[in-house]
């Protein structure tokens, strides 16, 4: 397995200057193993990173073998839903304090990614949802998302009202400030803010997470993860769909919303030993 | 006691046609008291009532000794921010079925508001929350709420950074979705969605109730009424605060809102034997 | 698929009198099937039917093709902890109202059950848990649960301090009233009154619901049902365990309960056009 | 307002040796200041402190003009409700880190309470809850409470019914794991766990926070504090009554626990600059 990540793709959180440096150290590290190194485009303009390969986020899947992303959960999931349809796994480096997703620190990130180039690491799997807006029965937009799809309330209204529908069968009509649609990987995020469960990461299941509902009994409500979620909007005019917390799109009355699990996984790496409790522990204060 | 009210005036939900022909039952039968019966001027406008002279909301206070609601719970707010400067007392009624500040009936009003003529009721101070927006120590605007002042995010941030003081002392800065300052009546109404408690309507207490919280111990907390609280918007720049539902204006870094409870009360009529707890085992499926 | 029940077993609930006379109209309308008819022993007993065959609970599994249980869920959860092991399938019928598990009511069960008996039905799998009591090591007592398993602090104890582990990884150790291990049955009985989410009913999970906990983010939980779930009771001494609701056992500290899903899964057997979240939407009135 | 504490009694948590080393300490520092020391019966022979004299715990309201606890919040909590009928102020130091109620470390009390004595403090009142057990019409017990009369389902029972009722007016008849009655001083301690707001301490209210209730709506509830709040257990004949945590009494169906502000408060002294904020932000993490 040793010589299973030939080529090596390193992504920065751009808006990070402090990253550079870190960036440049794994280079040298990986470049000392006769590892090939690309870096990201963006990350090499902004974070001014020469003498290396520059590749488009987009040919990622095609020329690498593991990406390193060094930032914290939002570059991760900006990467994440890139390469979810390439076969190129993902190890994530945060600087100063662990991320939910990011299991490595800056201090750490030599010896434990040398442990993963020395194949000493462990596998795991996430889903992500996949999402299409639909207006007068015609594909408007899609979008995909690693931790959540979010069906809210614009700032003008109140609440808005939407129709849920699982599978082709009608689930409820619901008055809220909008509905979550997470992952289990997205259940430790806003979901969690706004009261849902958490879900073990393989759970092949998707948590619904109404936000704020008029009905006291409408709560947190886990699905297999192969349903076909279709919400649609009923009114007023104000609502808008999220994906990992990125504005997609304004819907308007009439438009749905349909979300299903891609069949395609993403691949995180973790350094043996790594433990999903342990990060729990840490992030939530248990104990 | 029977004098009281030598002059009401009548309000409807101007959105709804059929509330007129109530709205004219209830002329009719004040008129057979001998009580001079004033119609709001949207209403008689909007509702197309002739014969009774019309009287603009905002002098209804100078006008009027009782004022008649018909609608629901949202053309109650309006005019209880409106009357709260006045000594005028609200009876509302609501078409259909009860709401939680309109306790009485269509069916049942003749009979309800007889009584009330008759001098037979209670009476109810509710308080209502006075906010001011302040933009580099500037007043920038102003208004009230009977339910509650609410800072939310637009619709384009995922959360909002708030920093909290109350009476001067600093509290916290929390990221969330935004803040809920609710008066007792405001607690069953979005406060409660978002996770609230119930304060009895003669409590003298304000309660704070954030929403979707980014700490999970960040929980609703009740202050006294007299409190000052003050929320300064940290960031993003997309935020909106809502009166009583009703969006009043963009937030923008640095501003802040002072919320305190408005020194006059409102007064609400009740026919002799309402019951607030009755009220709340209806509207909330106890039992 | 019509001769697939030549022998149905009918088990009422015993302390109600009232089942009685349904007992009966069902027996005669399957006897007029020639469909062959036992009585489970306690309820022929107790509800003093005579004419029929009896059964021992124990002997369902090899004597009959079907079971079908007139009472409340209390009843349907004794039945199935004992039919599991047995390929009988069960359907519930409630009075009154539906349950929960007893989606007939006794209006409309002679058409709904024969129209099963014409094949007209769907059928369901539910996972039960099977819980191990250990202590010094050794295995104190055994017992299954349709709903929930429940360790919870006795009448003395302020809270309790218990030790979780997964699939033989440390979790957390968590101060609380107590915790709940549901199936996706169970998400509808006690694991909703302690906030937990609820599972559909085909999720292969369960759901761990702390009781009061201490610490505010130690949120429900839900992992892969083939997990296995091991607590140990650090103190105080004052500690029990329920199945279904039943006491079970007392715990002493030191006491593992040891939770995992059994293999065999119990068949509810549904009318057609039976809708789970029709069912839903009636209990917890949504909407 | 220097000479105002002429008498100091001592009292420790007597089941921590450790706290020995720190009322020795304090007792040295208050004899150096000319103020008469007196130690609390049990801590003098637990704890085995000689050389001062002893006073039994009901008699320090006429002995002392200040009472410092040394221990955790369940020492003041035990003092609180013996001190209450008296006017002897406390102060409460917590050894390691601060407890809710306990705003002073062993680290820093020397200096802290040295400034006590000079008059630099501040006062707080705290309200207790008084409750009495009734059966069969006569008064069977009494007990007080500075944080929470909890009414509970003992071991055997699944839940209880329970029928409330507020200064003589029917609530509702709730199903549920039990109810608990907080203070404001409460309302940090179990109460939270369950699911309740925080109330400011200044605050004139009690919450009553349902414990895991078999109806979602049914929300914990803020009333006056001067409200007589009745409790019926209507079955099973399996709960019991809490004050403080500690077991008061089992309930028998028909017994009426009756709740109610006790009319004196407990007076605790802060030293100058202490910030109720600034201890539930570092007791709930926030931020």
């Amino acid at each position: 397995m040793k010589n299973a990540f030939q080529t090596v793709v390193l992504i920065g959180k751009i808006t990070n200057p402090a990253i550079r440096e870190h960036v440049l150290a794994l280079a040298n590290m990986l470049v000392a193993r006769q590892i090939r190194v690309l870096v990201e485009a963006l990350t090499a303009e902004r974070l001014d990173i020469e003498g290396y390969p520059v590749v488009p986020l987009d040919e990622i899947g095609a020329r690498a073998n593991l990406a390193i992303v060094l930032g914290g959960d939002g570059t991760m999931l900006m990467v994440a839903r890139e390469l979810v349809n390439h076969h190129v796994p993902l190890v994530g480096v945060n600087k100063g304090r662990l991320g939910f997703l990011t299991d490595l620190t800056t201090d750490s990130m030599l010896q434990a990614i040398g442990n993963v180039l020395d194949g000493d690491y462990s596998r795991e799997q996430r889903i992500l949802l996949g999402a299409s807006i639909v207006r007068d029965g015609k594909l408007e937009s899609e979008g995909r998302a690693l931790n959540d799809v979010v069906i809210s309330k614009g700032g003008v209204a109140r609440l808005i009202d939407l129709e849920l529908t699982i599978d082709g069968e009608f689930v409820h009509r619901q008055r809220s400030d909008g509905l979550i649609l997470a992952t289990p990987t997205g259940t430790t995020a806003y979901a969690l803010s706004a009261g849902g469960p958490l879900l073990h990461p393989t759970l092949d299941a998707i948590v619904l997470v109404p936000i704020c509902p008029h009905t006291l009994s409408n709560r947190p409500f886990a699905i297999n993860s192969l349903s076909r979620v279709e919400i649609s909007l009923c009114g007023p005019d104000d609502a808008l769909v999220h994906f990992d917390g990125q504005l997609h799109a304004e819907l308007h009355p009439g438009d749905k919303v349909v979300v299903q699990r891609l069949e395609k996984t993403l691949t995180l790496l973790h350094p043996t030993g790594h433990s999903h409790y342990a990060m729990l522990r840490e992030k939530l204060h248990w104990g």
